[in-house]
């Protein structure tokens, strides 16, 4: 549906806000049918204010959406015994069937340690290494994927994108998306490379994709002349850049020159309002997913 | 090295071959430190005439380096429960330090639910979905590597060839040998991309690569004008095809033509005697490291 000169803009906050609807009706149904409601407890340690502001957006999701919230709140100073501890009652409580570590920790805490301490069938951010291990081996399924890549994946199937037969390019392999989404592109039959900070002419291997997932966290790389003609680009960056003409003196960017691509690419996310509400919308599913599975085990 | 008209063939029996005399010489220390040997469990179910053999090889290279093998076999009809208990005895077993359960299983046996009951202390398969998550994450480190794919990085390794801001294409997307050692060159930082059934011109993406791991199954699949010149090409294939010529009517070839691509690569190794030896020498590997890390523990 690409016009000349113009992508088709992905307008994530509208897919986002079409899940939320449906997980809401899901949710009334729940209620009447098992008299309880999912709940996800949100663990967060010390006073970043990203962290902060991501863990407010995302309680107020799960309150709008009729999700209890389990609002757990350490302090910095908190030793990796207490954060243990928190993370085991929780996987302990069953009015809780979703468990979320807001990331990073504070250095003194072994991250590690924590991750893997939440109950597999809890883990609805998708990172416990047993799910990464599923999702990584054909044949297998893990119990959640994580919740960024699944939101790409939705918003290339809400827009009518097919996957297999493509080839796809995924920029960066963090843990939290890169890596996972490049798995699950694969997973469906898409042609796959992954490009990173030691790949040589990043440009020639993504002017050959039809599908571009953007995820290095380096604000407006991507130019209008990487791109193939008619491709799909998911722009997963979310970088602050100094802007004098706004009164909090910044804005936020996409790892994709949004301007120069639009008119390339045959559809294209913004930012924001691209990937980022769909990374809550796919928590709020993946808790849902979860509790369902866990009241029809209680029958 | 590569010279006009010819490839460096990479003798992967004479490279398995050292690698098998150096083991030896750590187990001879070990014994003399700890007074014990290394043990490895080769639990075999049915008598599939291939499995038979693999598992003949694979006790015979233990004996010939001094790792201790504990031959279990179960007849085709046992039952999962079986199979089962028999590997939690493995488990506890302070003898062995590592568990191989010879793949595939009977059909009504759940592999997943064996692989799984393998202590992942012992895994030395590297194919626990632990040990899979761990090794697709990074900064995380699996307990054991899986023994192909691993082979195929020593055989880049020992042969010189650099690994990190190449481009590395792997064909075939298999649980044990493609999608493991594609992860692999990508934490080495290759520029890794997965050619599969389903990909679309596979030739025109194998030619941009300096290094190809074939992983396939499909003889002879890869020809000459597929290669850049110079690169580094890996045959995992194993495929018998029928020679009237040959005593017992087949004679074993890789994914690659061998005769074609050795003309324009830089490096290939040949089939067989090339990443087969390695298989069983990255086997004994994995088992000598996990008994050091054991007896360690032990004191």
């Amino acid at each position: 549906m690409a016009e000349s000169g113009g992508a088709q803009i992905i307008d994530g906050k509208l897919i986002a806000k079409q899940i939320h609807w449906s997980i809401a009706q899901e949710i009334t149904t729940l209620k009447e049918r098992h008299d309880k409601v999912p709940g996800l407890a949100v663990l967060i340690v010390g006073e970043r204010k990203d962290s902060q502001t991501y863990v407010r957006m995302k309680r107020k999701a799960c309150a709008e959406v009729g999700i209890k919230s389990f609002d757990v709140d350490l302090p910095a100073t908190a030793t990796e015994e207490e954060i243990l501890d928190a993370v085991l009652a929780l996987n302990a409580n069953p009015e809780i069937q979703g468990i979320l570590v807001q990331l990073p920790l504070p250095k003194h805490v072994n991250e590690q340690k924590i991750l893997l301490a939440i109950s597999i069938e809890k883990d609805v951010d998708g990172f416990h290494p047993l799910n990464i291990g599923n999702l990584t081996m054909k044949g297998r399924e893990p119990l959640f994927s994580p919740c960024t890549p699944k939101g790409c994946i939705e918003l290339l199937k809400e827009s009518g994108i097919a996957i297999a037969g493509k080839r796809a390019v995924v920029v960066g392999r963090s843990n939290i998306v890169g890596m996972p989404v490049a798995l699950m592109l694969n997973n469906r039959d898409a042609t796959v490379t992954i490009v990173h900070s030691r790949t040589k002419n990043p440009e020639a291997i993504i002017r050959e994709a039809d599908i571009v997932i953007a995820a290095a966290g380096q604000p407006l790389m991507i130019k209008g002349d990487w791109i193939k003609p008619g491709a799909a680009v998911i722009d997963v960056g979310t970088n602050s850049v100094d802007d004098p003409s706004k009164k909090s003196g910044y804005r936020l960017v996409g790892d994709v020159d949004f301007e120069e691509v639009k008119k390339v690419a045959g559809f294209i996310t913004p930012v924001p309002g691209g990937v980022g509400p769909m990374t809550i919308a796919m928590l709020l599913q993946n808790t849902l997913e979860s509790a369902k599975r866990m009241f029809a085990l209680e029958g």
